[in-house]
C-alpha cells in the first residue's frame, strides 16, 4: 500500500491544476459531424455560416400579379392603368416573381379585362409585397459561432441556408466502474451486509443532465488486479473514467494503487466535506476520478470537480444558480476544508430561510429532498442563525415560492397531505421536515414554516396543545388548525411474542423498548403515561434509543432490533405489527396568523376539508376525524 | 370549401375550451412502467413508497467490534473494563451489526489482549457507530408524490428503497405532418418556388424540450384526399397530431377541412398575431392542431396552444420566464388579437433594454436573434418607447449580462469579432444589429448599446465619423475608438458586363442599381459622391430599392435581381462579384464613455488589438489596419 498519506488541496486549486494536468497529457474536446436535423442541444465546434440565402429567391408575398412598378406609377382611382397581358405575370403566395418584375400587386386590387390585359387603380411601390432573395439570411453570413448552443430556430435558420450537417462537439463518454466486495446489483434483493449499487445510477443522471454519455461497468470486486484490468478497458472505451468507490486510505481501498500503477495521480485528497477523500488522475489522456462511496460525497465530487471538466471542454456554460436566504440555525464547519451543506428551504411571508439537513454523507434521500447546498468556504468556522447565506439552488425559486412548508410532529398523513396538494395542481407542492410537535412550535416561533403538526399533552390539564400556544405566544398570532384524532399505543412484533398488555409491561425483564425523541409530542406522551401510572423510566431498558418517527420505531420492532415502542396505528399496520391501543390523542395543525390567508395555508385548509382526505384517513387506520381544517383556537 | 370564415378566439379562452374539448373526447395522459435506473427526468404517474429499509440492516460505521454498550458501562483510563471474546464481535464499517449487540467502538479505541478479550478505556454510548436500520428510509415511507419529475438522487432513493420499477407518465408521441406543393425535404437543393421543409426540424426539436417525442411524416402535397390518408394514418400512430400548414382560408388550404371530415373542428382562427390561422380540432380522441407555415407563427402556435396542452397532460410546469426590460422604440399593436413581438435585449450600464425585431412571420432567423418575446395583451394599443414592459426571456438573464451590445453600421467583421471573442471564453457574447451608422449613434444616445460602428463621411469637411460626433454629442460622453480602414466600390456581375468603370456609369440606360438604406454610411457616401460628381440622383435607376446591410446589396447582384451597388470588397468577394474601388473610408466604433472600462467594452478593445483579429481581418481582405483598439476621439 504505502499511499495512507492524503493531501488536502484547495478545491479551486485542485480543479485548476487538474485541468492543466490533463491538457499536457493531451486531453481535449472531440468533434462530430451531425446532420442539422438533429443538432438541436449541441455545442457548435466552428462558426456555421449560410451557404444559400433564404429565401432563395425573388418570391411573392401575396397572391396577386407581378408587375413592372413603373407600369403603374400616375395610376389613380380616376386614372386608372391598364396593364397589358404580356406585362404581368399571376403569381401566388411563395411563387418566384421572375427577373423582370418588381412588384407585386395583391388579387383584391387588380380588375381583370376580356382582352386579358389587367386595370389597376392605385401605383404600385417599386419591391412591394416581394420577399427579397436573402431577407432571412444571407449566404456566406455567419448563423452562429463556435461553442454555441443550438436552438430550435437556429435549426430552422441553418436548414433555410442550406447547411445540412455541422461540426458539434462529441460528448465525453464517460465510464463508471462501481467497485466494492460489499456492492450488489441494484435490482437484486439484498442481504444483510450487501449493499445495492445505486451511485451509477446517479452519476448517470447528473452525467446525462451535463451533456454527457455514462457508461455503467459491471460491479469490480476489492482486488487491485480485477480494479486495473476493469480500469484498462474502460480507459480503452471511454473518454473519462470514473472508479466509484475505493478511494480512501484502508484496507481495502485500492483506488490509488491502480491509476498509479496504469497512469498517474495527481491528487488524492481535496479540501471538501463531504469527498475529501477523491482522486485525480489520468491514464494516457484519459482523465480518471477516484469518487468515495458514500452517495453525497459522490454526487458533491462529481458536481465540483467532473462537471466542470466535462464543462470545460464541452464549452457548455455552468448552470449553476444562486440565490440568498436566511439561515435559520447556526452552522459550524471545520477551517481546514470547504464545506457543502444541504439545506431544505421555504417562503414563509416572503422571506426565503435555509435550514440545514443532516449532514452524513451516507444519506442519499436528504440530497434528495435538499433544496440548495450551503457553500462554507475553507477558512471560514460557519455562520450565525439568522445570517444570509448565499445557497446554490437544487430546486426552482418559482416551485419554492408554491411550496407549503410544515415542520413538526411526524405523521405518515403529511407525505399523504403533500400527495393530494400536488395531484390536484402540480404548480403546488408541500414540503415538510420532522423534527418533533415542540420544534414545530419554535419553527412556527422563528417563523420559518407555513404550519406545524403538534400534538402535546399538557401534564397540569391534560389537554392538548392549547396549553402550549397560551404558553409559547402569549402575544397571539398563531391558529390552530383541527386535523385528526389518531391512536397511540404500543406496538409488538406479530402476534405479541411478550404478551405485553399495558404500558407497564414495558419495563419486563429483558424487553427492549426504542423511544422516540426529545420534544416529540410521543415522547411527552409516554413521560406523562409513566408519571401517571407510577413507572420509572431508568426500568425501561432502550428509554435512551431514539427514533426520529413513528416509521422508524415500528422499523426496529419488525426488524427485530427492538420489542416494544409508542406510536401510531397507521405506522404499525404498515409493518404487519401488533398493536395495543393506549390512547387517543389530537393531532393538529399550528398555523402562522399572518399566513392564514396566503394561497398555500388556504389549500392546506381546503385540502384537509376534501372528501379525498377523509377517504385515505380512513383508508390509513388508526384516526378518528375531529371536523379537520376547522380553527380549533 | 365553405370553410372561408375564420374564428377570432381569445387566446386563453381557447386554450381551455380545447382541454375541456379533448379531455370529453377521452384524451387523456398514458402511463407506463419504467426500471428505476432510467428514470431519471421522468414524471411520476403515481407516488412512490419504499419496498425496503435502507439502511436494510443495522451496519456498522466504523471498523471496530461490536458490543453490548450496557458491558462497557463504568469504563475509564483508571478503571477499564476487560470484555471476553464471546462478547463482541468484530466489525468493518459497512458490516452488519448482530441483533445482540448495541454498540460498536472504533478499532482505535480498543486494546486486544492475548487470551482474545478486549479491554476499553471508555463507556460506549448504545447505538453509538451504528446506522440503524431505516436511518436514510424506511420501508413504506412516499419516497415521491405523484406528477413529480424524478431527479438524479431520487433515482438512488428509489434504489435504495428496493424500488426497482415505477408508473410514469408516458411521452406524448407527437405526429408532424408536413404539406405543401412547394415544400421539399430539407437535404435537397431547392429550385426556384420551392422551399426546404424545415419547420418539422424547429418542431421536434421544440417538442423535445417539453419531454414529448415527435415522429416526422413524409411531405404531403396539397390535396384532400392524400392529406386524409397522411392524418389518418398519424392518428393512428400518435398521441397528438400536428398538421402543418394548409391552415389559412387560401385555395389550396385543405388543413380545415381534412379534420372536419375525419374528426371536428374546435376552432379555426385565434386572436394572436402571428398565428391566427391555427386550427383547434381532433379525430377521435387524438388531438389533432392545424399549425400556420411561417415558421415563426408555427413557433408562436406551439409554444402557446400545443406546449401547455402537453404540460396538461404531462404534469410538467410550464418553464416560461419573465424579466422586466426598458423598450427602446414605440411599438403599435392591433386590438383585435394578442401580438407576440420578438424583442433583442442588451444590459447597458445595469439599464436592460428591449428592441423589437423585424415582425416578418416569414424571418426565422429573426427568432433564433430574439432574446426574448414582448406579449402584447388583446385590447391593447402597444406601448410607448421608455416604457418598463414584461419580457418573456428565450435568452438566459446570466448570459445577457455577458453580452456586448453593439448597433450600427453594418460589416462582417463584427460577426467575426463575435467569434473571436465567445471562441476565446464561451461565457462572453458579442450580439450586433443592423441600422446603419446614423442608427448607431441614436441607439449610442439612448444608451442601449456599448457600441456602434460608423463611417459617416461629413459633405463639409470630407473627414470621417468626428463632425458627426461633434454634432450629435456637444458634451461629449463618447469616445471613438478605431477600427479598419475599409475600400468601399462597385458592385458588379463576374466580369463585370455592363462594364462599369466609375460612379457616373450608375446612371447609364437599362442598369439596375440596388442602394443602401436612408442614414447608412453607404447611402452618405453615395449621395456625397454624386453631388461631387454631379450625378443626379433621379437618374439612378433603383435609386429607391433599399438594402439593410452590405451583403443583402450583393446578394440582389449575384442573383441577377440588381446589376451595381455600392459596398465594400468583402461583401462582393464573399459572392465572386467583380469590385471597382472608388473610396477608402474609416470604419470606426462608438463607445459609451461611461462603459469604457466595463468588462465587455474592454474585452472588445483587447480583441480589436490581437493578432487573431489582425490575421481574420487580412484573410478577409479589402481592409487596412488603423491601429484597431486606439483611441481617436
Amino acid at each position: 500500500m504505502g499511499f495512507a498519506y492524503l493531501t488536502n488541496i484547495p478545491l479551486e486549486k485542485a480543479r485548476e491544476d487538474y485541468i492543466d494536468f490533463l491538457e499536457k497529457r493531451g486531453f481535449s474536446a472531440k468533434t462530430e459531424t451531425v446532420k442539422t436535423v438533429h443538432a438541436a442541444g449541441r455545442i457548435t465546434a466552428e462558426p456555421v455560416y449560410a451557404k444559400i440565402n433564404a429565401p432563395h429567391y425573388a418570391a411573392s408575398a401575396m397572391d396577386g400579379v407581378a408587375i413592372i412598378a413603373a407600369d403603374s406609377f400616375g395610376a389613380t382611382e380616376t386614372t386608372p392603368k391598364v396593364i397589358a397581358k404580356e406585362n404581368y405575370a399571376i403569381v401566388d403566395t411563395g411563387d418566384p416573381v421572375p427577373n423582370e418584375f418588381d412588384a407585386v400587386v395583391m388579387v383584391e386590387e387588380i380588375i381583370n379585362n376580356d382582352d386579358g390585359s389587367i386595370t389597376l387603380h392605385e401605383a404600385a411601390n417599386p419591391w412591394q409585397h416581394i420577399r427579397q432573395i436573402g431577407e432571412d439570411i444571407c449566404a456566406g453570413e455567419m448563423i452562429l459561432t463556435s461553442k454555441t448552443k443550438v436552438s430550435p430556430a437556429a435549426v430552422g435558420a441553418m436548414i433555410a441556408g442550406g447547411v445540412t450537417e455541422l461540426s458539434v462537439i462529441k460528448k465525453p463518454v464517460v465510464g463508471i466502474i462501481p467497485t466494492g466486495d460489499e456492492i450488489v446489483p441494484s435490482d437484486t434483493v439484498p442481504k444483510a451486509g450487501e449493499i445495492l449499487e445505486f451511485n451509477s445510477s446517479i452519476i448517470s443522471a447528473i452525467l446525462s443532465e451535463n451533456s454527457a454519455e455514462p457508461k455503467v461497468y459491471d460491479i469490480v470486486k476489492d482486488n487491485l488486479e480485477d480494479i486495473k484490468n476493469a480500469l484498462q478497458k474502460a480507459c480503452n472505451d471511454c473518454d473519462i473514467v470514473i472508479l466509484n468507490a475505493g478511494t480512501s486510505a484502508g484496507r481495502e481501498d485500492f483506488g490509488r494503487e491502480a491509476i498509479s500503477e496504469l497512469g498517474e495521480c495527481l491528487y488524492h485528497g481535496i479540501a471538501i466535506k463531504p469527498g475529501k477523500p477523491a482522486i485525480l488522475g489520468a491514464v494516457g489522456k484519459v482523465p480518471v476520478l477516484g469518487i468515495p462511496g458514500y452517495p453525497v460525497s459522490a454526487i458533491i465530487v462529481i458536481e465540483e470537480l467532473l462537471n466542470p471538466l466535462i464543462s470545460h471542454i464541452s464549452s457548455t456554460a455552468a448552470k449553476k444558480k444562486y440565490t440568498e436566504a436566511i439561515l435559520t440555525r447556526q452552522i459550524l464547519s471545520g477551517l481546514k476544508y470547504k464545506e457543502f451543506v444541504r439545506v431544505k428551504m421555504g417562503y414563509v411571508g416572503n422571506i426565503l430561510t435555509a435550514t440545514p439537513l443532516a449532514r452524513g454523507a451516507g444519506v442519499v434521500s436528504s440530497f434528495m429532498k435538499a433544496d440548495g447546498i450551503l457553500e462554507i468556504p475553507q477558512n471560514t468556522e460557519g455562520y450565525k442563525a439568522g445570517e444570509k447565506v448565499r445557497i446554490r439552488l437544487l430546486s426552482d425559486e418559482e416551485q419554492l415560492k408554491n411550496t407549503l412548508v410544515i415542520i413538526g410532529s411526524h405523521d405518515p398523513l403529511i407525505d399523504e397531505l403533500s400527495e393530494l396538494i400536488h395531484a390536484e395542481d402540480s404548480s403546488k407542492y408541500l414540503s415538510s421536515s420532522h423534527v418533533g410537535s415542540m420544534g414545530g412550535i419554535m419553527a412556527i416561533k422563528r417563523k420559518e414554516a407555513h404550519a406545524a403538526g403538534c400534538h402535546l399533552l399538557d401534564a397540569e390539564t391534560g389537554k392538548y396543545n392549547i396549553p402550549y400556544i397560551k404558553k409559547h405566544f402569549p402575544q397571539g398570532g398563531v391558529r390552530l388548525i383541527s386535523c385528526v384524532g389518531r391512536i397511540q399505543g404500543l406496538m409488538t412484533a406479530k402476534n405479541n411474542p411478550h404478551n405485553i398488555k399495558s404500558l407497564s409491561d414495558i419495563t419486563k425483564d429483558g424487553l427492549r423498548y426504542v423511544n422516540r425523541q426529545k420534544g416529540s409530542g410521543t415522547r411527552v406522551l409516554l413521560d406523562y403515561l409513566c408519571r401517571e401510572q407510577n413507572i420509572d423510566t431508568e426500568n425501561i431498558k432502550g428509554y435512551d434509543r431514539e427514533e426520529l418517527t413513528h416509521t422508524s420505531v415500528a422499523v426496529q420492532i419488525a426488524s427485530g432490533s427492538a420489542d416494544v415502542g409508542l406510536g401510531i396505528y397507521s405506522a404499525a399496520a404498515l409493518y404487519n405489527l401488533d398493536f395495543i391501543p393506549i390512547k387517543t390523542e389530537q393531532y393538529s395543525l399550528l398555523v402562522l396568523e399572518s399566513e392564514q390567508s396566503s394561497p398555500m395555508v388556504k389549500k392546506l385548509i381546503e385540502t384537509l376539508k376534501s372528501e379525498k382526505f377523509r377517504k385515505k384517513i380512513e383508508q390509513m387506520g388508526g384516526y378518528t376525524l375531529d371536523s379537520p381544517g376547522e380553527i380549533l383556537y
